[in-house]
């Protein structure tokens, strides 16, 4: 099946290439080793990204502009669906032939030829095994873009998602002297001001409940105001009481900047949240879930307290 | 060198094995996973540690007690050098045949048989190996502790140590199916509440100076002993200042707990602060360094500035 993608390709002279909005690891590394290996192979290949210079390019080899006049494949990269290619949705669609790369369980098959594989821990780990198909021979910039691709998806092999055959590409990627420690520290090592800001906000407000067995934290609008976070700043912060060795629920509660609701997160690695979740009318997984409730931080967490303690 | 020790080893029937003290995650997985190895190739096998019911073993296979009387053979584990053995240094020697397992460089082959490898990044990557030449056959069992020794030491694969023959090794040992981001969850992903409040205490420290090219947190011997906290939570706190993403030089300041001296340490990627803490009357390694210095935070602080401002 990947093999009948790659015999498509082999026909394409001029490709674009299209990772997801809101760029993470996986698609940009993704994106640009494919970009890269179209041109060993003799194409002519662009990146087309929805947001201007995303940070992580700095560790991505193969990011210069390269305008394409006529292409005739686009290739959409760790895409779920098509909304995720955003502005770029005519791009892809204007093109005479359409490939759809991914790794998402819940992936429609948008294009006319669609690879998806949900057991694959990244979209990067496809394009190792694409790359070997159309023939392309490994360099130290095309595993240096896989290598970004596959650590940020698998949290550096630590999550679920992590395979032998995630390790067994690694190994490839390594042979090839890439720097990897480098790129790691660059992936998980580095915080904003304003995300530090609000980690130590958060840690004023840590408390614990019932022994410990519930470890929340809690953030203002005026908290995050005052930090000037991005979305992504605030994102990991349920991290924090997460961590605390005996906490089974994980509790965080930010209060949104669009209205007067408080936006509540779940974690726990022993106990359903998302029944916790829905009884307060929100969802999710089982070990991770949230729901938004209209109140203050002080009225949200005693209702959030009391359907919590329902399930322990 | 490593089928001679297997041969040696081949010969015992009754063996210790003795991790170091102060055990860490590589030398207690190595240690259990070995005699795992060794049971299963019929022999007397038994772990003997300097402290009692250390946390990690809760993730280990293996750890049950077991009286032996009459050992031919002691194997001693991921020791640098034979102080490591702490008070089971006698047992050690007592023994007719010693072995000496390691992947420290600056191992000095303290025992009878010596097998060093620095180039390997754990010492349970050397035990994976042992076994094939003993012949015992990979078990979930095995696989789990051997991936706690080597994630550990590896800072799950993030760590330049890091090689493709531990990937492929890994790999391995995920085939067996061992539960590798329970493993990593319990390794990188716990904080005790002495060490939650020493990281909100440092950050609310956290200051940054020079455009943000210096950041310092700092803390007080007051709130060490009002968090509880052991040697190992102070551990990990100039990682704080590290993350900032725009930090060269990063600074930790630490009232000591036994004087009137402040501990500093440094971090850098990309400064030598070795430079630093030797102009300080310190040492250590051009990326992490340190030194200790008489006086208040604040006056140490305003030495440890002046000193760094001259190397950047």
């Amino acid at each position: 099946m990947l093999k009948k993608i790659a015999d498509v390709i082999k026909k394409a002279k001029n490709v674009i290439i299209l990772p997801h909005k809101s760029a993470d690891g996986d698609c940009l590394g993704s994106a640009f080793a494919l970009r890269l290996i179209l041109e060993q192979t003799g194409k002519n290949a662009s990146v087309i990204l929805e947001e201007e210079n995303p940070k992580l390019c700095g560790i991505l080899f193969g990011t210069q502009p390269q305008a394409l006049n006529g292409f005739d494949m686009a290739i959409a990269v760790d895409c779920g669906d098509i909304e995720r290619l955003g502005n770029r949705r005519e791009i892809f669609n204007s093109c005479p032939v359409t490939v759809n790369i991914d790794h998402h369980g819940t992936n429609d098959g948008f294009a006319r030829y669609n690879y998806v594989d949900s057991n694959s821990a990244a979209t990067g780990q496809i394009i190792y095994e694409l790359m070997e198909f159309l023939g392309a021979v490994l360099t130290l910039e095309i595993a240096n873009n896989l290598y970004v691709a596959i650590s940020s998806d698998t949290g550096c092999f630590a999550y679920s998602n992590t395979t032998a055959k995630t390790h067994n590409i690694a190994a490839k990627l390594l042979e090839t002297g890439i720097n990897h420690s480098e790129i790691n520290e660059e992936l998980f090592g580095k915080n904003s001001m304003a995300k530090i800001m609000l980690m130590r906000d958060a840690l004023n407000s840590f408390e614990t409940y019932d022994d410990g067995k519930i470890a929340v934290v809690s953030i203002t609008r005026e908290q995050i105001k005052t930090s000037g976070a991005a979305e992504e700043d605030t994102g990991g912060l349920i991290n924090l009481p997460r961590s605390l060795e005996t906490a089974m629920v994980a509790i965080c509660l930010k209060e949104s900047l669009e209205d007067d609701f408080v936006k509540v997160g779940f974690r726990s690695n022993s106990v359903d949240v998302s029944e916790i979740a829905k009884s307060l009318g929100g969802g999710g997984h089982v070990r991770a879930s949230g729901c938004n409730i209209k109140g203050s931080i002080e009225s949200v967490k005693k209702a959030v307290l009391k359907a919590t303690r329902k399930v322990l």
